[in-house]
């Protein structure tokens, strides 16, 4: 629940942000689908799936302010070749990473804001990964050629994605390896 | 592609409008479920599939416009009981069918945008056919009933969304029965 209207209305604008890339990394995945890029594209599917627990993590703090508001959030568009969609990808994390949460968590906090702050929390830490992995991803489909995995894990509570692997224990979130959700081809 | 700076503004808002209705209705599901009105459940998750549509068409009519964009988008918020959720539901579709796709289909018209015109054709009038389930299934949520439906059919090409049933041919876009993607429990 969130009390403050600058905290809900950081909430609002960071879900919009997340459920606009949820749809574009599903929209890249299936470009990078028909370009050959089979593991960018599991790589952009399962990335999107954190994108939507940090939605519906973000939409739940802000379940006690029911109604339709207009919501500015930050957007990513073009619809090119795999390494320009990646440009794309590259940007919108880093622009959550170094200016959007950053700040909407300073707010949260001096504002006693809880859940909030574990919203936000949860999301700076996914998209620093998203961000590090979109990177190696375009450099690899800068030489033609695609990435190496075989699954990737999203912790369906926290965001937090793994690639080969599933850990214990969330080492963001503390939840048990039984709440990652594993994406193969 | 899209050529005029207004017609791809309002690109970017119905997407972010699609984006957010997508992730209010996978997570206004998943709390149907929860208080054991499945039936609903599934109805909000093959929308929610159907606002994916409408998403992935307006991205792409936007393709040719790169970069980062500050979007407005509506949004409806609220976490409660599944009868709040459908007045939040059905107030998101209204709002679209009354005001929203009605001002951007006459822009996109009036600026020769063809592939706008038809991507907001298209959700318009799936909104319609939304708009009146959520409508029925309210009806029924307020006598603690359940809807009754054995599945879902969704056109991925416009949305177009159908209930027990599977058409030889989209009447809102003309694609074959095998376009359409069925939920089921
Ligand atoms: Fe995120
Ligand atoms: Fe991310
Ligand atoms: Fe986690
Ligand atoms: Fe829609
Ligand atoms: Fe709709
Ligand atoms: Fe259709």
């Amino acid at each position: 629940m969130v009390k403050n209207d600058q905290t809900a209305q950081n909430l609002r604008s960071a879900y919009a942000g997340e459920s606009m890339a949820y749809q574009r990394y599903i929209a890249w995945g299936e470009k990078a689908k028909e370009e050959g890029f089979e593991n960018v594209a599991l790589l952009f599917k399962a990335i999107a799936n954190a994108e939507q627990v940090h939605a519906g993590n973000h939409f739940r703090a802000h379940e006690n302010k029911d109604g339709g508001f207009l919501v500015a959030g930050g957007g990513e568009f073009g619809y090119g070749s795999t390494s320009e969609n990646l440009v794309g990808a590259i940007a919108g994390e880093e622009g959550e990473i170094e200016q959007m949460y950053p700040a909407y968590s300073l707010v949260a906090k001096e504002q006693g804001e809880s859940d909030a702050v574990r919203s936000f929390h949860y999301s700076l830490e996914a998209e620093q990964i998203h961000a590090k992995l979109y990177r190696e991803a375009k450099e690899h489909v800068d030489k033609g050629e695609d990435i190496e995995l075989e699954y990737v894990s999203i912790c369906q509570v926290c965001g937090h994605t793994v690639v080969d692997g599933v850990p214990e224990k969330c080492p963001v979130c503390g939840e048990p390896s039984s709440k990652f959700r594993k994406f193969t081809k």
